[in-house]
Parts: C-alpha cells; sequence; structure tokens
C-alpha cells in the first residue's frame, strides 16, 4: 500500500525524479532502428522493436540513479497492438531492473470498466483459472471527471497490492485553467475540488512516510499551486510533469517537496530521452547524455532540497 | 468531418443505437472459448482470439439493422497486448462490414501525445514511409479535463479525415455528479460548461444534417439534463450510454434526439451481448438472441420518435 516503494527508491537513490519514456521513433539513434527493422520489418513491429531496444538502453543507464520510470501509453498505443507490447516489454524489463512504473495512461472510467483498466495496469487477469500480467505497472495515473465510481475500483488494488495511483488535480499545460481553476459553490477551485478528494480517497492506505497510495497529478509550470497544495494535501504524494523542455525548472518544483524532501516525484521526458541530440552527441552516446542529464537534473533539485528522507 | 457517415448509417438502419462491445470472457459461450484455447492456449492470447471470435459473431449478426459499434478499450486492454489486437480486429472487421465505429477510450492528454491518440484511434501512423492503421476506428471519446490543449489536437483529424469525438459531458453513473454538477463563476454547472466548448471546438465541422464532428456524452440515466442541453447544444451530436442495464429507459433518452429523431445514438452493451445468457438460451443462440435484443431496442426507441430522417 501507499507510495512506501517509490519513496525508499528516492531515498536510497537521493533521486526524486522520474524518467518519462515517450519514444517517438524520431529520438530513436539509426543504429537502433536499423537493427530493428531489419530482424523485424519497417511496419509496426520493428516499431515496437526499436522502442523497447531504446528503452532498455535507457533503462540499464539509469537504474542505479533513477528510481522510476514513466511510460507515457499514448506513445505506444500510436503503434498498435505492437506498440504495446513494447509498452508490456518495457514495464517488465524495468521492474526487473529494480525501478518504479508509473504508467501514464490517464485513464478515467467507471465501475467494471474501471476494474478492468485495474487489472489491465495495477493488476492481474485470470484466463480459465491461469493468471496473467496484462502489462504490470506499480501505478497509473488517472482522470476523475466522473467522479468517486471511477477511484474506488482501483483502490483495493492499493491496499491489498501495494500499488499506487496519481490523480489529474493541476495538470501542466497552458489551458488546464480552463476547467480545473474554475470557482465552484464555496469559491474553491475545480482543481482543489478534486486535490481534496484524494486526500479522502487515500485515506485509509497511509504508508509510513506519512503517504497514501493515492497521489495527485501537479503541474512544475503552476508553482504557487505546487506551494499551496503540498501545504493542504500532507497525505497526498506528488506526480509534478512539465519539469525541462515544458519550462518548469528547480526552483519552480522546490515547493512540492515536504521538509524532509519527500512528498513529490518529478518528471522530465525529452529532457533525458533526446539529450544525445540535444547536445550533439552521436547516436552511440544516447545512454551516456541521457545519464548525464539525469544526473544534472537530480543535482539540481537536490540543490534545493538537501538530502532526502 | 462530422458526425454524417454516422447519421447516414443510423437513417439507413431507422435505428438509432449503437452495440457497446465490452466482451468479458464469461459473456462469451464455452464453444468459442474451446475453440480459441485450444487454437492458442489458455493464455492472453487465447483471450484475445476468443474474443474477437465472439465479436465477429455479433458484427455479422447485427450489422444490416445496427449502424455502430463501441468498443470500450478497457475490456481489451485487461488482456494485454492479445486483448489491443482483438481490438484492432474487431474494429477493422466492424468497419469492412459498414459499421461505424465509437472507440470507447476516454483518452485524455495533451499536445504531442494528444496526437499520438489521435494517430491511435483515428488516424494513420508513419513507420519509414510506410503507413499503418494502429487500431483504426471513426470516432473517440475523450475527457476534456485538462482544457482546450486536450481536444485541439483532434479537431484536423475531424475536419480532413472525416472522424469524430465524443466528449465526456454527463457520464452516467451515479457519483457523476461530484465534480459534473458543481455550479461554478456564473451559476452554471461543470458539465454544461464542457458542453457549451463542445459547441465552440466544433464549430469548423458542422456537416450537413447540421450536427458537427465534436460530440458530447450524456448519459440516459439523466434525461432532465439530457432534454436541456439538446435544447442548448444545437450542433453538438450525442452519445448516450446508461440504456438498459444501467437503469435509462426509452422514455429517457426520447429528448435527446431532434425533431427529425436525429441527434443522438443509444449505446447498450450488456443487455445485447449478454441477451442469450438473459433470456437461458443455449450459448449456439448467442447471435440471434443478440439480434433480437437489438431489434427490441430499436423498436422502444423509434416507438417514441418515429421515423428517422
Amino acid at each position: 500500500m501507499s507510495f512506501d516503494r517509490l519513496i525508499e527508491g528516492i531515498i536510497r537513490t537521493q533521486n526524486p525524479t522520474v524518467v518519462g519514456l515517450d519514444p517517438k521513433l524520431e529520438y530513436i539513434p539509426e543504429e537502433i532502428r536499423r537493427e530493428s527493422f531489419a530482424a523485424c520489418g519497417e511496419n509496426l513491429q520493428g516499431a515496437g522493436a526499436a522502442i523497447f531496444a531504446f528503452n532498455r538502453g535507457l533503462i540499464d543507464a539509469l537504474c542505479d540513479i533513477v528510481p522510476a520510470v514513466k511510460p507515457q501509453c499514448a506513445y505506444y498505443e500510436m503503434y498498435g497492438w505492437p506498440g504495446m507490447k513494447a509498452l508490456h516489454d518495457t514495464i517488465e524489463y524495468a521492474q526487473r531492473k529494480g525501478m518504479f512504473v508509473i504508467t501514464d495512461g490517464k485513464r478515467g472510467d467507471i465501475g467494471t470498466t474501471m476494474e478492468a483498466y485495474a487489472k489491465a495496469y495495477l493488476g492481474k487477469t485470470q484466463v480459465q483459472g491461469n493468471t496473467f500480467i496484462p502489462f504490470g505497472g506499480d501505478a497509473l495515473t488517472v482522470n476523475a471527471y466522473l467522479g468517486s465510481d471511477g477511484i474506488q475500483p482501483l483502490l483495493p488494488w492499493c491496499e491489498s497490492e501495494d500499488k499506487g495511483i496519481f490523480v489529474l488535480v493541476k495538470t501542466s499545460n497552458r489551458s488546464s485553467g480552463e476547467l480545473q481553476n474554475l470557482n465552484v459553490n464555496g469559491g474553491d477551485t475545480v482543481y482543489f475540488t478534486v486535490a481534496q478528494h484524494c486526500e479522502t480517497w487515500g485515506a485509509s492506505t497511509v504508508g509510513k512516510y506519512g503517504y497514501s497510495g493515492v497521489g495527485a497529478v501537479v503541474g512544475a509550470t503552476y508553482p504557487e499551486q505546487l506551494r499551496e497544495l503540498r501545504q493542504d494535501l500532507p497525505t497526498t504524494f506528488f506526480l509534478v510533469p512539465g519539469y525541462g523542455a515544458q519550462g518548469g525548472g528547480p526552483q519552480d518544483v522546490e515547493a512540492a517537496f515536504d521538509s524532509r524532501g519527500l512528498g513529490a516525484v518529478i518528471n522530465s521526458s525529452r529532457g533525458i530521452l533526446c539529450a544525445w541530440q540535444q547536445k550533439g552527441c552521436a547516436g552511440s552516446e544516447y545512454t551516456v547524455a541521457a545519464r548525464e542529464a539525469a544526473i544534472d537534473m537530480r543535482d539540481a533539485i537536490v540543490g534545493r532540497i538537501g538530502k532526502i528522507g
């Protein structure tokens, strides 16, 4: 239950960051693509193989210094079922290397449908009495627009299977305020209403570090809201996107952490995946460049928050 | 652009309904399961094969009298990548049989990520200059909690590729009001605010029947809101879940239609898929039972709204 496993990974590595695995084909070095297409064909299977090979290299290069990865489902779904196979293989490999996997699917539905998503991304599926792990993963991002009916089916998995969810609260994009910042009944915003629900939904799963298994997504691009929410949500762990390419910096995310340096994990995707292109390295150097970029990000954030735990 | 193709299917069949393909293994007759497991193994591949075989039978039995199907992604994702292959195969088969396919994924993300979902579920993916269709589908259900940034990337596909989206507005579940019914700034509800956005987002894709390619999901379980929204959203086509098993009846959905009997498509899933079990038929009769149930549903609704178009 709770995010204790993630938090222990953060303390062990002294690194409160997560690498977003959003692997577009154009981020993948030519050598890897060529090999994968030669083996599987210039098709969706070849694309899936290239994505998995790319991710495997990144995971190998990062697993001792970064506690978690966050594959973004959309970039796998766009390659059809072979892309989804690459998602499965990536999750399995990252977990085998000791990383905590946050599957970023922003799923949201109700009742038995949400139970099906829970099985897909946090649990297991039975077929004729045999048990299979559809995608695995340790946590899932979810959308609460449908209300508690969409969240309740996930809570048993958080409680009994040591899994977590991150509910979209205040997202990092420019237009997030259109709906999320509207003032409702008593004067609170929509996002704050959802945030308060997170505290309630998570109440029965608070772990030994004081955080529950129901986290919140709060963007680095809104540092004031991040500060306000950190103060008002004592048991809700934050997943913070929007660092780097989207504009958030170390000074923006500082307020996401509590006095122990806990309470949040900061995501960077392109800043790590595309480091080799941004630095003008050869494709063969993509893992070295990613590791350097991950260390730079870690040091910039830890320079602000100090020793963790 | 717009929902003209769906509307033409509705007029041709004189049937404003869509069959939800939410194929749990326990809905599938023993004979189909046995054959699929014998061919593929008692595993996720076998489950995927059984699901596709079940769906194919339903599509064959329904394609001349029902204009559309709505596969619910979660029930495919829970069987991992073989489940996603069954989703692909189901969509392809239904389209080949002339049906309009609404993929019910309730996806919602931003920018390039939402573009990836658009490619996955409404469009095409390029691999080394070759074009592939990841999942196909004619329309996708989407969640607008992230604001316009999550919807804009889909609109080019609605405009140029003759696709559509259905935005979650007022969902059919019990707790939908927790967030959706909150009163915001000027006194409107959250769901009405999203509904008004639908009219704006769809403005450039209004087709020959007066409806745009940006539809709204409005539950049959809230007939008053359905009536209010029909009046206030003249160019927004409705996808209406919650009929049958969830409690909505023909009298509840009548208000979803305009005076021509257009403006909405009503979904039933279990009422059709499980008709053979509900009626105590043999498994070999599941397509016959589904067809009868689909005809009953059509007649009950058309009995209220009269000739369509």
